[in-house]
């Protein structure tokens, strides 16, 4: 193997930069070409490659988003457009092809696996939403940044003795509402992966409130709802007028944290490694404290929630 | 005189704790005994005034928002709550005032003021929008606030090659708008008190991203419309996908900047030395560079507007 | 049990509020009566303890340092000192000690522990070198400190084209120096572990600025060598006139990291359970990406270098 | 006038970036064609111009440090260097040569325009130490990397109850010690400018530390004395055992804060329009709330020493 491609795919994540930086310079070490794609599955299929050397990735690790852009493709989700990114990759001679990017990443990792281009892929998404893996590059950035946040508006709250209700990104996983919502104390944590009892919240924040809480905060995962609904709701029930901050695309910027800077570097490097040994068509993955690869169909299988024991922590901690 | 109060009234605003302990300690140091007031008039109306000696202000001035809270005071706007205010101001025996707030606290410690209860004010809101004044505290941390966050969110909208659109505070001033908006080289400024043509900035969107400029910043005062409409206008006219931050209360907290304790602290300390020099009844004012003591009636005659000027530059420079 | 205590001792860490306050609530929640403890073993000896109720931990998450004080006792190395420890604990009838601190700490907890008063460790120190664990409170905060701080220096040392030297913590050992190495891609990392060749790394930095990099970063543990006689060294080989930093005490204080807070409070929580089990004696420790109670002896034994795969990895990346 | 060429000279400073974004893009805005000369007076004699487009300062803003990389030129001090330098820029048809940098620079600066070539200088040092204006570009940046520092420092001196000296920058000004003392609210401030009463200082701790004061921040301007030795100094009159930190070049780096990022573009603007009206050889000075441009004469005539009544009052602030 000889020709080794990188490109970042989905939404962009902090520590990508560090990720890529590694590839390009272990592949260089152990004699690779390196070539970057930009814009994700969009410019293989538009055949955007560029040769990558030392240089190429200098004064890049302290930066936020990807040097080397990202896009989601609807094109390559096409028998035509696939076609073409097939035809693009056998055209450059590439071996193997590192694709840093969220579980719909992945899938079309698989798919070019699938075809016979071997393909290894590094977890990198602030949501932490992946199976297969404990740990997505972005995700420390971004719950670093939401607790931030929540700091500056704490000052707010406290000043005025009110609930203060931060919505944070999460779709369908409540990975950042919770480990934030830890992280800051929040008094109440709303997620998609579990049933919200807004009398019960209530109730607590009332309850805080007569102890002498000068305030509360309350964390909402937009899946599990809108944050201007959700202050609504407690207005009504209990006569306090919380504030209410949607802190929205924040939390996908930023200089990367130590931590995923460290994974992204570490993650990088073991792609390489792993398109050395020949163990392609898998998932570099945090297990355990340990990095692994991981095929595939077995990181698919694997999905994982939420730990519901640190939602209850969570909660005890609050009151 | 000898007993002084201090109070923070309306929004809290990060550098009123350097101010609080300014007038507190230079109030100790020239003799007099010196009172908090919790919850702005609210405090007043309720009587809850607390000695201040001088401990009681270590360890505050690295943090925003108010020790003293705050709140809007429906009760002190009814001729009940203005003499029940004026009753327990003559029953503490407090010869001055100290109100720190915006131009809302103002019109209030106006009307003590010729009820005969000497006041004097210092401009705190983080909206700089207040008569009399260049200059009110807070509103440095407010801009590098809004600077930070848009540097994170420049990170993503490079990485996405997208239109990022900023909404930030200020109902009916624009100065949040336009100065971080200069600051942080924004595409484009939407202010209240200037009309926008939204062709013609789709117009410029689009040229500077024929150009080659890989994303732009739309800065949106709140009074010049939602953050959510005008995303949909740019996305209609340029086809462009807009993403939309509100950044809402996060703006209002935080650490203070030096600038805000530095004014936080000169403010605070003139305002004593008003009071010794029985200048009361005025304005602590930042104008062309030096600290005055300004009457009312002057302050509330001058208003200021956002400097047009600073508007055309940062246009220029964003070009 | 009954009467739970509470201490931090040896150097303060940023996470360490978070773990009193895990400690203070979970153990309220489970019946128990929390008393914190002053200024590490010397309140304890001197009796300096205080009830905590729940309120008593509110509104310190978000702070670096340790609302208990922390102090090195001299005394309680001493017969006498931890005689008069020992009275002060049966006296105040506690039933189990949770201490947070570093190694020098856990030492202290297994004295404590051998003469019958049960105690639980939590190892809390910036600089994660502490046996029978992979994790210690702070450890974190302090990597992204330093990874600020590099961030910085950078952008002059880019300016100027100048070699950058940092010093940051770590006596004896390297793991402050070799990850904050890692995360912000230094070009030369001086370990107290590792053997330095200076001829080397001056021809590396020598090889790199012909090749075209503008500057070079050289984290330097303060267990390795100062900054000044480092940087006296590579001028003396390379005829370039590096610049120095110290970071020193930066590097102890400081918000802290979300990794840091959830740590704090898992570790604290799990203390409290490890009382309530009977399981006392021990470490709570991080190991292979989950939370276990190592015994002392144990944790003695389970000495833990830096991971010199790492170090040329981080070696390998800044080529 | 026709072609416009700016450089960046001495030590670089936050902000610098975006005034050369706003001489470049108000320049070709104007109609100039601008070129940028590459390390300062070093890159004049050496010829490194290069042609400055709209798009070659984009995505520059946010960064510290200097885009145009900067140095301390001995070459052009000689008369050879200088000639040549003329000889450059003669060639190159500079019509006016645009300098940011400190005192230094504009004697370079005003030796060119004797020379015949027009030249206008903006004051960009983080040491706001710059005869004829009151604020340099980079000042504000600096105090609040200091702010933060210190910030930081507290939490471990105040879990310690120590005495944390802090040594800042500034050689024969003590602008940054004075003015990030006043913003932390430093106990004590030593200036090169003012005479240091040691055993006042000293008896000052001592009080406050019987008062109940749990720590105290003690600022040194570099060339009021080495935070060592005043640690030193301290611990022999007192007892108490100072920790020291160097703060060092981490005061130089940085993204530029709002303000300076506001000052950097309305003075390089201004620096534009100033060679328009063909008021060349003169200082863009920050004077009682304006900008203005002072000839070269008069700037370096009018001196600025600190404010010492602002010494005073922190004084009293840190009672």
């Amino acid at each position: 193997m000889k020709r080794l491609a990188v490109l970042t795919s989905g939404g962009d994540a902090p520590g990508m930069n560090a990720c890529i930086r590694a590839v390009v310079r272990k592949g260089i070490y152990h004699g690779f070409d390196v070539f970057g794609v930009e814009r994700g599955y969009e410019g293989v299929i538009d055949g955007l490659f560029r040769p990558m050397g030392l240089n190429s990735v200098a004064g890049i690790i302290q930066h936020g988003g990807t040097m080397l852009k990202t896009a989601r493709s609807e094109r390559f989700t096409t028998a035509e457009g696939f076609a073409a990114a097939l035809r693009q990759l056998r055209q450059m001679a590439i071996d193997a092809l590192i694709v840093i990017g969220g579980d719909g990443s992945m899938a079309g990792a698989a798919r070019l696996a699938a075809a016979g281009i071997p393909t290894v892929v590094i977890p990198g998404t602030i949501d932490n939403d992946m199976p297969g893996t404990e740990y997505t590059i972005g995700f420390d950035t971004a719950l670093n940044t939401v607790l931030e946040a929540v700091n500056r508006i704490r000052d707010t709250a406290a000043s005025h003795e009110r609930v203060a209700v931060v919505e944070v990104m999460g779709r369908s996983a409540g990975h950042i509402a919770l480990m934030a919502g830890l992280a800051c104390g929040a008094e109440a944590i709303l997620l998609p992966e579990h049933p919200t009892d807004m009398d019960d919240i209530c109730r607590g924040l009332k309850q805080t409130y007569q102890r002498g809480k000068l305030y509360s905060i309350v964390m909402v995962a937009e899946g599990a709802g809108k944050g201007f609904d959700v202050a609504a709701q407690i207005a009504e029930r209990t006569g306090f007028k919380p504030h209410v901050t949607v802190l929205g695309y924040i939390q996908r910027g930023g200089s990367p944290s130590a931590l995923d800077n460290i994974m992204g570097s570490r993650m990088g490097a073991l792609a390489v490694d792993t398109v050395i040994q020949g163990n392609v068509n898998r998932l570099i993955a945090f297990r355990q404290g340990q990095l692994v690869a991981v095929p595939y169909e077995q990181a698919f299988a694997d999905k994982r929630g939420i730990d519901l024991a640190l939602y209850e922590l969570a909660s005890i901690l609050a009151i």
